[in-house]
């Protein structure tokens, strides 16, 4: 297996833990992989305490062997770093290596990612066992790809406020801002006597008697990005020199903002993410009724929208390493996947582009924190139901023969800044910066159009329209993308509304997008959740919440509350927002400024989703029942027909 | 007053604190005690700094002199040991003394119970001055009991992570297990690379980066529960050697489930818990329109419940050390009894078979932390209303005789070990053992039959029917019992669902159950609050909620949801329930499993309750206003009559 | 400016921040100050880093330069001392001069108010400052006045549990109580083997296993606000010393409770404080529906509270140091004030006697934790709407003339040591002494009358009517002024509940209170928020909640429950209630009293509220909406009329 054929035909994997299972067992397992359609093999990402059972005892050779196995087997092998579970006697060395939490509090031993990104220690540790696994294994031919870590930021782990933190942020501060002067401007110091005399003073921002400087916040949220950035890098680097020719790829998390995850992916050949849609709905802020309807499913919209940030992240190119086989241990409550689901989320993770759809994992393990997150198979290695929707997907999957796909006609921009700038000043409590890129998400998506998603400094190429979310720092060459842009532009509230040091911009926000349209917000008002913005528009009521800019300007807004207050302004192909809409409302909006590019909006069924990928045209019934696509007579169908049951494929031509 | 006595004839008493007032007034209280009934008087549980000022400077005599007195007032006294609340010059010769919390925080001084009980310095101060006591006083003519501690458990204090308890959690750990890699395979530590080279590795499960191992969690709990016993056991023992004939209790508390109180209870004489009606409604997870109902009485069910299980953990002996005799200082809110509850409740434990009902306290403090928790009489010590009431109540009682009570015909399993484990794995937030065992203990109770609360390894004898909460980890004796016994046996889900090592087993869950009934658990859910799972039985509508299982078996269940799932499964005596009924669907699957056994439901009006000792049968109005009772005309009337007024109690023969 | 023309005519104020700002726009903003009215200028508080950039280096100049340009302006000068922001230098000099918190967590550098009130090293250096500062410029004639830090307590900065406050505390309690038996017995100690052998062996009253007790906690309490008058003093008594003839003010907070306000300022020559309407709202115990409809003009009580509380505690005097003059940016949600509201704020300030309104601030700063904290300026320095309703205030004041006024005829009894007892012993949770106090407060404004608020020690005066809120601790001054007075007096439950000591009184509650009402009380119930005691009143229904007191007295209740149980008792000119009436009733009583007093109530529109100073009469229109005011045709009207439109102000003389 090479990228050329994972580029062109999709492949099925799982995850595998031979080290939980004695190791007669192996070969029957890889049997059962191959019989149900599997042929990629994740494995290795906790297993240092079988690789190095003490410091420099190394013990790769039962790895060796299901390398081996793996490749008489015709499976390809996706090697992980086992560095986000370092065993006892590592920690117990260097007992400062975790992080600290916000409070102080040194986190401890017994679980996993009890690591700092920015301890120098570890990093060495990191790095000699990277190199002694990728120098011992490193170019067995099983081996078509490699997994760095496991999950970066997952249960909170990105923010440390250690002493190695510390140093390290103090050093990142003084390349970034040179003399102390600079940063004492760049972060207005003088506000409460918060100057410093060199960088050695600065702490880290947290435990502080109120708010910390929101610049400080920032610049740390930039820092231990930062340092995920280059602890990944470390690892990556090694892996090219002693692992020629393989993917590196790394699984990201749903909803995760604590580090960018475009910078991080830039080292990287593919991106990849776990993708448990029911896990993921329970933490998302919508209300109980959505929850309980879409319980046994998955939100619509939230796992497409991470195919479609991973494919962005990827530069094209995304994997599902983890894909959730049934209920999990790990939510507020775990129910069962409805039956097809495992099938359905198959299907929409290469309709949106996947090149591998990888489920975690083979086997429910019996002990440990994981027992009661189902496998494809039971405890006792008999199949579960999610098995058997693997096999199904895999024959249906084989009848595909994907043409070259066409670019997509709608992007949202989607950043990781701009979620820090907006936790840190949300200006009301409860404000979710990604419920409000959901939002945009969900609206551009009742289109039935590819939708991208941008970092900020992309290029916006030829799209009908690009929705920007609240965007508090404009790069001035957005602003010249969208000067040169021919679609249409939709902007939400706050965008241009800070300096990159965290200032209001001298010329007033939004700054510097007062170049594509003339307005000048004075002032912002914040709303709590029992305080909405009703209005009326085109004879239907709506409502906005959160925020209310005022703005001066010579425009005229059209869309306006009661007394006049302006909620959406326009100039030319420029469209900006003084408020957030509820769903309904912005959905009209895009839909007009669609219509305005010619696009007109065909009938698809609500709980329905759409999703091109070459010749093909998916449609996806997330509805707990059956519903019925209304498609021309002469529709050719691939798979499925129009009658969808709940959980439904359907494959058009 | 000896055990023989205690038995026959159930007595009255106080708590009684003659430290707080001068020595004039001792004479003139214990005349007032007997006055109204009063013959048991606990006290100096609390009094260490006035039995030793200063280390090793001791001062018995005052408590001689009251001893002396209540001797010759023909008071019985039961005499506390002061450990609950070491002085402060004793924690200042070993600050360490102190349990550590969660969070990794010492405790301090300032209340009470701040002891870590695996401290050994704090256990040989103990026992230092337990046997110092009980030398210098135990052989006095008025003690007939003693209370070791006081309230084991009270404001979490169960739980510790100090350094001493990680020291004594690694012995415990290394005597379970022997060989550290029986640990890690007993664990599966090889989950997360979790493994340990040696004991001294392990640390206590807190400050993880996630959930740790459960296993580890698991073990922990049994360690610290055990360090309850122990540290118990050590008070015990020197109080045999030196205070012999005495009956040794201590006083445990309602809905406290951080160790197990049947383990405990071995090595004492008899069981004694305090019981705070209307301070322990505040605590249930119920409906708020319940609490407000039953805000001047208490549950209806909850005050017997922990009768019934003291009752066995004192096998067959147990007393109500502290009874509420008004409003109490320490919950949410603190409303007053109804006027009679006090009455009530104290014929209630009665009727359990309590041999002393003693009330907390004698008079008021008018300082302190308590100083809002009312007495039988005010800070002025003039009578209060409680004092009243006890009178009334002792007359009452010297009326009866009992009969040797009949065997009770229904039991229900209650364990320690399933509470923690649910706890540490509930598969769904807000999931509360004890609101769980509660549903089945009110569904025993409409019948109106006696209940015995069993420790999971008790024999079930001739039961009508036993119930069977959650239980997670099934003995094999458990399984043995029920394969021989004859009754009807109704099981909760989850049962059998875990090895005693935490683990999934091998055959599935329900494990051993398998034995009894052929079925297999291959899956199961969790929901939230928001879902419930809806269906009709016998032509009535029901709901089940937060646990669904998926089930293997040839059996046909014979209640089902609309699709077909099946909630309820039989095998000849033995019914599964795969998921968790309302209360109104339990309350009928037990009575039908009741009927069949011959036993036909009398009509007992709601919120009526029944308790028969000997050959009297008790009924409590809980309701805030009157009922009447549908007996017979021929009924003997010991106490009160069919109409019963709200907190009304009747006795019929 | 003096003392004296003060008084007779009231000024407008601003704070400014010329360290914000280049040089050259200093004399530009002064001249723009003049041009809307403004005569006063607060500055310097925050610029430590300025005065003093390493430790001895001063920089006085740039201050100087300011205070000579402000003179040449014919602007005044109230000159802040910088300590509530010490600069990272002098932290790093005294690394434990934070506050730690109550999990004994040490705060950190990076905002500002990080300092713990009782590091003699931190006195110390506010000291040397102080005395440079006033030496440098005490005696310039800008300046008018003083603010000493600034904002005592803002971020929960009273309650320190650092070493530096355990040491403090114990010589604080030693001075209290001489020898340690004293303090024992007036804690009740004995309780749980709390006796102290001496005064180094108390802790502060944090991390304790259960509560503290609760004599130790009133003691820390006081403790704690002492810390900060004599902190205060300090700084007070060098600013006498160098720069005599100033007027020294602190500014104090809306709600705050954690120190007396009453003691701080008796070493002050007049109050100030800081106004934000809208801010404090959102932090208010009301419906959410009020803050709905309140939400850009604020509560209209609760501002003219502190109006007259801080009138009190400056003996006449007081400022408003900070006005809001826009969205503000540390509340919940941040709306703007209603167009208008700005200028009625400062009319009614101005009625309630205030001698200066001063807004916070002149310019919007553009960077650090205030960013969108508005100004009279938006951030570019162009004129935000606040600046245009100063403006037309300051020539509607100049056309004012007050002749004196007549002393207040209502009076409500405040008392922070209430609130502390309150807080320590709620008895029910959810329990807010400021909640009870303002209702009180509503109340009498009803009337229209103005009002007076009183220290628990003030003398009654002539008032028609006197209303104590709940006053645990009554002084017997108290009870001697209560004896003498004519008018009437209407006492909250749980007055006299309590001995300085915190314990119950020996005659029973309400202690010395009995000397004016013959009634005991001899319990007390709580009830939850779920829970209400409804009654029939003159064919009325109402309801009490939270507390419920059960009385012993020959006294005929005025207004029971249905079951008889009194709520209110009567002797002569005083009313005693024994649970908390809801506001309709507590207005019900009010009214019936000063009927009774021979006053009437006349007929003021909902949500409008008057306020007499010398002849003139204020109405402040707080609705939303326009009202008509019913007055008299021959009424003289000084400002507006009798129609009202929302946030309007009318005159009449």
């Amino acid at each position: 297996m090479t990228s050329r054929t994972l580029l062109s035909t999709p492949s099925l994997g799982v995850c595998y833990y031979p080290e939980h299972l004695p190791a007669d067992c192996w070969a029957a397992d890889f049997d059962s992989m191959r019989e149900i359609g599997i042929r990629v093999v994740r494995l290795g990402e906790f297993a240092w305490s079988r690789l190095e059972p003490d410091s420099g005892e190394y013990r790769f050779s039962w790895l060796e062997q299901i390398l081996d196995l793996a490749e008489s087997k015709g499976l390809s092998i996706v090697l992980g770093t086992p560095t986000s579970a370092p065993p006892k006697w590592l920690v117990d060395q260097m007992p400062d290596m975790v992080a600290v939490d916000a409070n102080g509090q040194r986190k401890g031993f017994g679980s996993r990612r009890h690591y700092c990104f920015s301890h120098l220690g570890y990093r060495k540790e990191c790095a000699r066992t990277v190199t002694r696994l990728a120098q011992a294994l490193g170019e067995h031919p099983a081996i078509v790809a490699w997994q760095t870590d496991n999950e970066f930021g997952c249960h909170s782990t990105i923010l440390s406020y250690s002493d190695a933190a510390r140093i390290a942020f103090r050093v990142w501060l003084k390349n970034r801002y040179g003399p102390i002067d600079e940063l004492n401007q760049a972060w207005g110091n003088v506000f409460w006597s918060m100057e410093y005399r060199n960088f050695d003073e600065i702490e880290l921002p947290n435990l502080t008697v109120t708010d910390p400087n929101p610049a400080h916040e920032l610049d740390y949220r930039r820092f231990s990005s930062d340092e995920v950035d280059s602890f990944n890098r470390l690892q990556v680097d090694l892996i090219r020199q002693y692992s020629p020719g393989r993917a590196i790829l790394h699984n990201f998390m749903a909803t995760f903002l604590d580090f960018d995850h475009f910078k991080v992916s830039q080292s990287l050949d593919a991106a990849s993410w776990d993708s448990y849609p029911l896990g993921a709905l329970t933490l998302l802020k919508v209300p109980a009724a959505h929850k309980a309807r879409q319980l046994h499913l998955g939100d619509p919209d939230l796992t497409a929208f991470h195919h479609d940030l991973y494919r962005a992240c990827g530069r094209g190119r995304f994997w599902v390493m983890e894909q959730q086989p049934g209920p999990v241990n790990w939510a507020a409550y775990n129910p069962a996947p409805h039956p097809g689901a495992v099938r359905l989320w198959t299907h929409e993770a290469i309709a949106h582009g996947a090149e591998v759809v990888s489920y975690f994992c083979w086997r429910q393990a019996p002990f440990a924190q994981e027992q009661m997150h189902s496998g494809l198979n039971l405890p006792n290695r008999e199949p579960d139901v999610g098995a058997f929707e693997v096999r199904q997907a895999a024959n249906e999957l084989s009848q595909l023969d994907f043409a070259p796909s066409i670019p997509a006609e709608a992007a949202l921009v989607y950043d990781y800044q701009a979620a820090w700038t907006l936790a840190i000043q949300p200006q009301r409590e409860n404000f979710d910066y990604f419920t409000v890129v959901l939002s945009f998400y969900r609206a551009l998506r009742r289109s039935g159009l590819n939708i991208d998603i941008l970092a900020p400094g992309a290029r916006l190429d030829s799209y009908k329209l690009v929705v920007i979310p609240p965007l508090p720092i404009v790069s001035a060459s957005l602003v010249e993308s969208l000067k040169q842009f021919k679609g249409k532009v939709l902007i939400g509230p706050r965008t241009g509304s800070k300096t990159p040091n965290f200032q209001i911009p001298v010329e007033l926000p939004p700054g510097p997008l007062q170049g594509v349209i003339p307005i000048k917000i004075v002032r912002v008002e914040s709303f709590p959740d029992f305080v909405s913005l009703p209005l009326v528009w085109k004879s239907v009521n709506y409502q906005c919440h959160s925020w209310l800019e005022h703005v001066r300007t010579e425009l005229k807004p059209f869309v306006q509350l009661a007394d006049g207050h302006g909620i959406a302004y326009r100039n030319g192909n420029i469209t900006y927002l003084t408020s957030l809409p509820e769903q309904s409302l912005l959905d009209k909006i895009v839909e007009d400024l669609l219509n305005e590019e010619g696009f007109r909006f065909s009938e698809i069924p609500s709980g329905v989703r759409v999703r091109t990928r070459g010749q093909y045209r998916f449609f996806f019934n997330y509805n707990p029942e059956p519903v019925r696509l209304n498609l021309p007579p002469e529709t050719k169908f691939v798979l499925g027909g129009a009658e969808m049951p709940a959980a439904g494929v359907t494959i058009v031509e």
